[in-house]
């Protein structure tokens, strides 16, 4: 039996084949440039070369289409017909606040997602039409619906309501909704797993560094307030999106520049963040390039990033009183030692003591690590994140009719003895070339 | 010799009356409802009821003319003539990055007040018809110019860039300004004289929490980080300011009620705060009143504020690494003891312990207190601000050619023995009353 996970985005359509009985992944792959003319797939399977194809796909509908054919194809294929996909989960950027977890996709749950569109303007509609399309292609399964913003749902008033005219969350549902929700569930449960603790007597900081960018209080192994909000634009600075900054700023740029409300939001979306500082580059790996090669914004950029984090960090050990552990995860959080390495430099005053050495070895996906100094008050994991999972576990017990609110459901990764793996083939050969990764491995208490 | 501080809004001018020679206020008053019809002043001289008396300014002229006139009036003037005044501080709301001291107001200050007009839309204007007033009526004594931005010139650019188009900063100086500038220089400098240490290696945390309402990260005696922005919009909630929120709130919110975006920026101004949570009340006595009275939305705008103000110093403990005090002043946080508790509660975890009884009985502007338990890592002072002391004393200092940066220049109450003479006298009172009051008496160390 096999699970399928798809997060369709505007123009792309990302996918992942997950066997549930031997519970490994069988591929991954993307098709991009869908509607805008010159789409291709790129498909990746364990052990293989990637592959890669054109074709045409006018529509979402054509994407999908062509992921089932790929799939099921004889030379690159991983499943003899589509038959064998027994459910498929599906990443929804915003679900409002009306998910407080993963769902089938029915009509009233359509309808719900088509109240919220304006919510994420961005990515809904791309969201809802993936699901219209695959519902199209494999009618016979159960579709499910994985929010991006359900996790945050245990937020607190005082951590999700803005400071505004109160009637504007009355009608217009204006709150702080926060995102990234598979990836910090993933990373909480484990966390409490390394820390041999109650998941809900846990209390963490997560920060989820990659592209886009977002960092989370979690108390009592429950979302207590995060740094993205009504949209993920709030918060860390990131890649193109510039985070945090005095809402009168964006209304005296447009009386300086006459531009328009659209144009300042897609500037500040698109153009801001790292691409904004250094006018170059949007990618932490060529921001670090030039700061080596002398470039003065560049490092100015990464100073910006870490003072940012470094602040979330602080405000974080404020309200949760006791932090049991400080965890990255994500492209940045769990491969940039030097973002790492610039957030940590100085936190020992608030009870955080990296170990340089140790930060500088960690930067793998196939195991979990530790970085603190044993003297650190709050220990620091590197905890590769794995979204894809979380949504495949809650589409196959959606189906099997086992699923609840994480609260009262166990995933399989929240088990001692659990092992990821693909990743456990990937550290047996990077502990043939590195062993002395061996030193920082994070294992269960 | 008198040194007459002023400080015009679009509708008000507020003063001050300082004896330089006995190191004592004379009088302070405001004339409001200027330009607006039906102006009238109130006058206050220490000892003396509260003289008020209409008298229409349909110019901020007329109003300057009405303070003079009231300070030589025979039955309720504090000075025998005009002539007794020496110099004259203005108040100036941004100084854009222009202005890293108080100056001299000479064509090229005016010119340059000019130039950074739109960074305060709201206030500058009418600060700038202040001058031009004042000089017009006391046209042979130095007029000075007060900049709220000037002590946050030191902060460096991973603190006041923000992550947006670099050519903003370069060609229409977007950044962080922060405001307040006066009252955090005078609490930082009274904070180390009370701490026994050099100002210039003290690290601090100074929450000015009024009706406008801000927070301070001071590194070695200079400001390092603050909440306010490029306009006072960002950062803490206040009376009827959002403070932070995700920038693409605004546009969704736009969008939804088709307000503009000058509806909005007032809005998000005037109507926000902790008035857009209460749905009623800018004020925190009546917010109080009301939580007391089972508001429950009173409840949760004081949540919350408390919530932020907690976010801020925890923040700042990170970016610091050390902090020597965290320091409450202005109105809410000299007096609003209910705030603070809010704010303290649950700080243990970061090492700061406020003593309930110690913060119930802190509320007077007469003397400065300590509020934490002696096992708290960080001390929690509460230290009355004086701004109008920091404006007179750089009015008198540019006009005896003695001033300079902070950095470089000693104000009167770093001594250790400086006494406000107005607040002793109170504090005789207040003890008369209040014994216990004297148990939590900060003494310079």
């Amino acid at each position: 039996m096999v699970i399928l996970t798809l997060n369709c985005g505007s123009s792309s359509a990302k996918y992942q084949v997950y066997d549930w009985d031997a519970k490994d992944v069988l591929a991954v792959g993307i098709v991009e440039k869908v509607t805008i003319g010159g789409s291709f797939i790129s498909h990746k399977v364990k052990g293989k070369e990637e592959y890669t194809a054109s074709h045409d796909c006018p529509t979402h509908t054509d994407a999908v289409d062509l992921i089932i054919k790929t799939l099921t194809d004889p030379k690159v294929g991983v499943i003899s017909d589509m038959n064998v996909i027994k459910a498929v989960g599906h990443r929804v950027l915003h679900g409002g606040d009306k998910f407080i977890k993963s769902v089938i996709v029915d009509d009233k749950a359509m309808a719900a997602f088509n109240e919220v569109k304006d919510l994420g303007p961005l990515h809904n509609p791309a969201n809802i039409m993936g699901i219209e399309a695959a519902k199209k292609v494999l009618p016979n399964v159960p579709h499910c619906a994985v929010m991006d913003t359900a996790w945050h749902q245990t937020m607190p008033p005082a951590s999700f309501l803005y400071a505004v005219p109160y009637e504007w969350y009355e009608k217009y549902s204006v709150r702080k909704y926060g995102f990234h929700s598979t990836s910090f569930l993933y990373v909480a449960k484990r966390a409490a797993v390394l820390l041999g603790k109650d998941p809900f007597k846990t209390n963490l900081i997560i920060a989820h560094l990659g592209n886009g960018a977002s960092i989370n209080a979690v108390k009592d192994g429950c979302s207590f307030d995060t740094s993205m909000g009504i949209t993920p634009l709030e918060g860390l600075i990131m890649g193109t999106r510039s985070g945090d900054a005095d809402m009168a700023m964006p209304f005296y740029v447009m009386r300086k520049t006459g531009m328009s409300a659209a144009e300042m939001e897609s500037a500040l979306n698109k153009k801001s963040g790292l691409l904004g500082i250094t006018g170059k580059y949007a990618d932490r790996r060529d921001i670090q390039k030039a700061k080596l090669d002398g470039d003065k914004r560049a490092e100015l950029a990464q100073d910006m990033e870490a003072h940012r984090v470094k602040k979330y960090i602080g405000g974080y050990q404020a309200i949760l009183g006791r932090v049991d552990a400080l965890v990255f995860t994500a492209g940045v959080g769990e491969f940039a030692f030097f973002m790492r390495e610039k957030i940590l430099q100085g936190l020992e005053g608030v009870g955080i003591v990296y170990d340089p050495k140790k930060n500088e070895m960690a930067h793998t996906r196939n195991t979990e690590t530790i970085i603190s100094k044993p003297e650190s008050k709050i220990p620091i994991y590197i905890i590769p994140t794995d979204e894809e999972l979380v949504m495949t576990e809650d589409a196959y017990a959606l189906m099997a009719g086992t699923y609840d609110v994480h609260t009262k459901f166990a995933y399989s990764f929240q088990k001692k003895e659990y092992v990821n793996k693909g990743r456990a083939e990937g550290l047996k050969e990077e502990l043939a070339k590195h062993p002395e990764l061996k030193s920082i491995i994070a294992e269960p208490k």
